[in-house]
This record gives C-alpha cells, structure tokens and sequence, in this order.
C-alpha cells in the first residue's frame, strides 16, 4: 500500500506545499515516523515537530499557513481545515482491513425462543440464553455470555468475553470493549446485628443507542426499574456505573470514574478520568467535571467543575494557588507576630 | 401479575391510607413511577417527591404519618416500620424469576478427581481442572475457569467469565460477579541493577462464608501463605486486594477501592467508593473511611477517617473548612501587613 | 513436605541460632505462624513479632544479629543477607508444584494460517484467530482470544479469559494475568453538535521482552501507530493504559493508576498506586511518583514528585504540613487583628 502525496491532498481537499509526488508508505507518529510517513499535527504547540520529524509529509492546518510558509522545511505539507479529521481519512489507506466474523460458529450455544436478526455473526464459545433477541448485523465476539431475556439491537459489536446478564435492553449500534460486565448486581445490602443482607437486584440496565462501553467496565442492574445509559453516551475503560444511575445523551466518562449508585448525571456532560461522583446527587447538562474531582453534591447545569468536594473551577483554582504560596504565609504571618510582640 | 393495594399492605404488615382497592402492575423508582406503579420513600428528604410523583401508591415510614396525612396526596400510602425492607418484599412479586442453571452442561470440562457435591449446576463452557470440590447446590455460570486444588464450598453463586486461580478456597454461600478474577500473582519482585525480578507468589486466597465479590474485582494470591476475606464481607466491583491482605468480618469495601499488600483490614469496617490502603498498615474494627481517602498510617478502631492522608473526619474537616476560606485569609493577612508597615 | 532446619540453613547459606534439628513443615507469615513453621523478617521495625511468634524458625538479617542474640528467643534463628531473598528459596519447599497445561486441547481453535511453535500449550475453549503467531513454549489457558495477526513470542505465560485484539505484538517471557484487555480501542471522537463520532483506532499494541500484566489491565490500541510498553516493565492489576502511550523499559505501575493517552513515560520509573497521569506529558526516566498522586504537567527525569498537582515531594510534604497547620494559624491571625484594631 503505498499513495503519491498528490492522490492523498485530492482525497482530503487539502493544499500541498512542497513535493507532490513523494511517495508515503504509511500514516504515523510525528515523534517515531520516518522517511515515507505521513504525519499531522493538529495542536499548534506541537508545530516545531515539524523540524525534527524524519517523516516525509505533514498534514496541517491552514490557519498555520503564513506561519509554516516562513521556515525552511524538510517536509512537505498539506493545508486542511481540520488536520485531525482529516488524517482520520488517510490513515485507514494504509491498513489493511481486519476480516469481519460472519455466520454463527457450530459451537456457539444458542437457547430456545432466541430471535436472531439476519446477518447477526456469532463466534465461538459465545452463549447466549433462552428468550434473547438480537438485531441484524449485529456482531458477537468470542466467549460473550448473554443472559435470559435480554435483547440486544441492530448493528451492535460486542467484543471477546464480554459478560450481559439476564434482562439488559441494548440499543442499536452500540460498542462494548472486551471484558466489560453489564447487568450485575447492584452493591445493596440492608444490615442488622452487623450482619449484612443483601436486597435483591431485581431491575435491569438499558442502553441507548450510539453508546460506546470501553473493556472492564462494570455496569451494575438497578434495585428493581433500572440503569440506564443515554443515547450517544462514551464510556472509556474501567468505569464503574452503579445500580440506578441514569446519564443522559452524549455524556463522556473518562476512564476509571466511578458514579455511585441513583445519582443522575445529565447530557453532553464531561466526567474526565478518575472522577467519583456520589450516590444520589444530579449533574447538569453540559456540566464538565475535571479529572481526579470528587463530586459529592449536586452540579447545577453548564458549570466547570473540579477538586474534592468538587466546587466552580475558577474557585477551585484560586484555593490551589494559595495552597502553594502556603509556606509564605506562615513565614509572614511569623513576621508580623514578632513586629507585633 | 398485579396486585391490589390491599394484599400488598398485608403481606408487608403495612397500614393503608387512601384508596385499599388501587391495582398495582409494577414496583419501580419514584422519580420515573407511572401510573399503576408502586414506589417508596425511606428518606425524609425525598418526601416531598410524593407530590409529583405519577405512581399509585408508595409505602413510607410510620414516622412520617403526622407530617403526611396533613397534605392533599395524588396517591395511596402504607405505612411501615422500614420502607426499604418492605419494600424488597413486594417487588419480586412483579419480577418473573429467571430459570435457575442445572445439571453440569455437557460442555463443561471437568478435570480428574473432581469432587462435586449434589446438584451442583456447571454451565457451558466451564474448565474446572484436576482435584477440584465443588459444594452441593453451587451454581458456576458459563465461562468460569477453576485451577486446580481449589475448593468451592455449598450454596454459592460463581457468574460468567470468572477466573478462579489454583489452590483458591472458597466457603459456603459466596456470590462472585462476572469477570472477577481470584488469585492472580501479587505483584512482588526483587530488583537488581534496576531489573525486577518476579518473586514466586506460592501462597493461595481463602475467602471466608457469605462473603460477596463485586464484577470485574481483582484479588491477588499471598505470597507463601494467603491472602484473606473474612466471612460476611461485602466487595463492589473494579476492587483491588493485594496480595497478603487479611480482611475481618462483614466489612463493606466499595466500589474502586485499592487496598495495598500485607494489609489488615478489621471487621465491620467500611472502605466507601475509590479509597486507597497502603501496604503493611492496619485499619482497626468498626472504622469507616469516607469516599476518596488516601490511608498512609495504621488507624485505631472505632475511628471515623477521612482525607489524604486521612485522619480524624472532624479535623478532616476543619482543615477543610480551612481551606475554602484561604482566599479571605490571604487577603486579611495583606492588610495587616500595610497597616503594620 | 518437612525439612530439618539445617537442611533449610545449608540451602540459603545461613547461619543457624538455636536448635538445628528442629523439623519445619511449612513457610508462612509471621503474624499467623504457628509451631512447625518458618517465617522471616525483613524489616526491623517487624523484628518484635519474634517475640510473639507460634514459628519454630525465623529468616533474619545478619546485621540484626548483634540485637538479636541479646534477646530470650522462643525460636531458632537463621542469619543470611537477605531474608526476603532466601525465603524466595525456602517456601517453594513446602509447595508442591501444580502440573503445567501442555499440548493443543481438542476444543482449541485455531484458525488458518496460525504459527505455533514447538511445545506450545493452549488450554480448552481458547479461540486464535487467522494468521496468528506463537513463539515456543508459550502457554495459553483457558478462555483467551487472540485476534487476527497477533504476534506472541516464545515462553509467554497467558492466563486464563484474556482478551488479545487484533495484530498486537507481544515479546518473550511476558506473563498476562487473568482478565486482562490488550488491544481494545482508544477513546478517541470528533465531536460535531454535541454528537460523539467514532476516530478509527487503526494501531495496535506493542509489548516488549518480560513484562508482566496485571489482572483485569485494559491497554489501549493507537490510534494509527502504536501503543508500546517497554521490556522488564511491571504492571498491576486495574491499571489503564490509553491509546499511544509509550512507556520505556523496568518501569513499574502499581494497581489501578491511569495514564492517559499519547502520555511518555521513561524508564525505570515507578507510579505507586491510584496515579492519574494526564495525556500528552511526559515522565521521565527514574521519576518516582507518590500513590494518589496526579500528574498534570511533564516531569523532568530523577524527580519524586507527590501531590495533585504533583510538584517535588519534598514542596509537597512543607504544603501538606502547613495545610494541617491551618486551623491555628487562621487564630493566630484572628489574634493579631484584634491586637492590631
């Protein structure tokens, strides 16, 4: 697989800079690239990769035409709108594409009362239980475990290993990462004398359409209605959504957040990774939680938050600025008093 | 299935306020609850969603009773000594329960001098290796590998795609959620000439009565001896366990909680959502660490702490408070500076 | 299995206090120890256990040998340079050792095209898919899946329902524990109008010579190039590792840190437990960073650094000593105004 750099400007609309016809054998890294890459940079702050790089050329943004212009170049370029989207057009050139599973594998063990859609692919060892349904074209990776009565839609991909229990409703389209568990039970217990009961988990999850679930997440059923995922929700890997969570649309949830069990997170929401959020609080629609936040009240609807407790981030800022000048403090405090005495 | 107002409040020993003879089709949460539905109320700070609330009836606490039966209600009431026991009564009857497992899938391998107990239930796909026991009545969903030596006592619950490493023992009535993993190496190694070398990890896991372990849960192998859960404790999902850890009775560990190597955790301790244990401490009986603490140091029993590094909650707390205030107190500390100069 | 103790001394070459023929019959821990056992101690301040001990032997250091003699002893002692080190030596004696798995069992798939070299080992229901390659003496238990054009190297030790995603590259000698994801997409989207669209993850993961892999890890797949760890590098269970990042060799990541995408870290350094590191940073070779720790910013090489934001430990722990302080010092503010006014 290899492109004259010319071919590759005409399939992104770009404008090259430099030698049409040299030709690129592979989409890369600027750092580890080498003669017969192609490379973007989309941050401007990277830009002086440029100099460095040994690839042969660089997609770039037009804003940064006059910019780039001015410097002696061991590379050639092309300008585009969106350096990032377009490279995501390019690179798939260069690989070649992974054969997609087909058919249902004989070892596959399917129940009685199973509605399978047409072209559903199902590969080995998966087991799925009496009374599921499954949309068309949708694709079960090896070792996938689907429990009684749940339904999963059209379209779906459901990596290796993955485990579904009883009564989850999946939408159409939807991913799911190796490894991730849905369905089990909520962490409810009621204690007496010390001892703790368990209260049955007898609600389910659903998940919207669109949502993409990253490898190891664990999705807990509700007490007795359910869990439910948003249409459009991204959830990166080992996250722990707990039982009777609802999150609306659009969300992203960075990996290794936990969201507690009945809190109620809303739309186009950002939780960056290693968020915690307790149990039965809410977060707005389009609140952004910054990374290692602990949230442990309700967020009121387009705020930025961060810190633990989570407060406005501009708030938070100036507290952590004064935590550093601390140590000054104390010296000057120190100074007064002896003025002072 | 639906039920009259009437038998519910019965079967829960309730006492009706409003309309006996309401049919009831679903038991569900109070803030999505239609018509038809049956939801509760246990804590006071939520009564006041019984206004807006679309279900039929709700069960609430015997307490409440004066402060309810002031207002104008769109619903019927029963009234209870416990709203969340009694409410884990009724739902089930609006949950059809899923089949149980039975008999051993002809599918599921099982090694040389395996001993199972009666009515053991094995499901597809299952890999239990030479000289396991198995208890009478133990139900192992499909997927599940058992190393060999490993001893699974009566009654207990083992979901899909668990991995149970060799020589694990575990007793009677645990439940273990899909994916969790028992028994993996801890990570141990010697390092010289800045090469780590692996230190075999001989020892084995033991996991003590009713103890329930959460999905995705990772609890690792001792060293030479073993690593130890005591009988009635509870673990969430995404947990760690290190390797020579012990852990008394009926503890709760929540959710993405880490708990270093060589740790002692008590009994009926509380480790809430995302808490860190560094190796080689202990954490005394009855202890409650809140949401997000770091513990460096050996904490005496019957201590409520929180922070990094935690400490007592209510010092926990004034430093805390502290710390809201730092802007102010900056300022204030300026302005004693210029009158002084 | 019981050996007599200067059989046990002779083998790690140490120097025996007390009864020679006392006969041991197992190695275990200290705290739980009882007659017929040796333990060891590494750590002085761990050196008056011996003195509650149940043991019937103990490994010690030779440099506490002076402070030892001096005590009444319930127990025999043997003096070597390294206990830890020689009990490595002495508790496989008391372990028998569990049978490798050896041979292809007849559920295995293998698909077309597949490489496996001499005295490979691949367990029931392990599923490798097209044009897969296996070096020599690599054991693959139960339940993985390797996709199409993974590259595994020879002596490898692959536990049981592991997931191994297309075209990764694996070293020699690399250990994957129970339940770990490699190769899983990276979480990676152009959002337009509030809508999430999948970037293609085109890249794969690269794993160099001697790593280990925790239980239930998630590594990311690049990308376009490569996610890569390097040779001798140690990682935990529930650590997250997102697309692009490298990571040099002998480094260390203790269970359940997170490092966020295109992030660099050096070699030979250690992340204690529950780090966040954040994307596109650096971390250079021989940092330290403390357990909690989140990293925002890149770290220059040979640094420890603690805190959130993570700054030199030792700013840190004056921050952290200052911030305990803080309740005192908001009164003797309080004090000196009222002096002043």
């Amino acid at each position: 697989m290899q492109k004259r750099l010319s071919e590759l400007a005409e399939l992104i609309d770009g404008e090259i800079e430099g030698n049409k016809d040299v030709i690129i054998k592979r989409a890369w890294g600027i750092k580890e690239a080498e003669n017969g890459d192609i490379v973007f940079v989309d941050n401007e702050k990277y830009l002086s990769l440029l100099d460095s790089t040994s690839a042969s050329a660089a997609v770039v943004s037009k804003k940064n035409k006059l910019n780039l212009s001015r410097r002696e170049k061991p590379l050639s370029l092309i300008y585009v709108e969106n350096p990032s989207l377009a490279f995501s057009e390019i690179a798939p050139l260069f690989t070649s594409e992974i054969p997609k599973p087909a058919g249902i594998h004989p070892t596959a063990l399917i129940g009685k009362n199973v509605q399978l859609g047409e072209n559903v692919a199902i590969q080995a060892y998966v087991v799925v239980e009496d009374n599921v349904k499954i949309g068309a074209r949708t694709i079960i990776h090896s070792g996938v475990y689907i429990g009684q009565e749940s339904c999963i839609g059209e379209n779906c991909l459901i990596y290796s290993n993955v485990s579904i229990r009883e009564r989850t409703k999946i939408g159409e389209r939807v991913i799911i990462h190796d490894g991730a568990v849905i369905g089990s039970d909520g962490f409810g217990f009621s204690t007496r004398g010390g001892v703790h009961y368990k209260i049955p988990q007898l609600g389910s999850v659903e998940i919207g359409d669109d949502v993409e679930i990253g490898a190891n997440v664990t999705i807990d059923r509700a007490r007795f209605d359910r869990t439910y995922i948003g249409k459009g929700t991204k959830i990166d890997n080992l996250v722990q959504i707990g039982h009777n969570v609802t999150i609306g649309e659009n969300t992203i949830i960075v990996a290794q957040t936990g969201i507690s069990g009945s809190a109620e997170v809303g739309r186009n929401v950002t939780l960056a990774g290693q968020v915690g959020i307790a149990g039965h609080i809410g977060i707005g629609d389009n609140v952004v939680v910054a990374g290692r936040s602990g949230v442990t009240k309700t967020i009121p609807k387009d705020t930025f938050v961060s810190g633990f407790p989570a407060k406005p981030h501009k708030q938070e800022k100036k507290i952590k600025a004064c935590i550093q000048r601390l140590p000054k403090l104390f010296e000057k405090v120190s100074k007064l008093e002896r003025k002072i005495n």
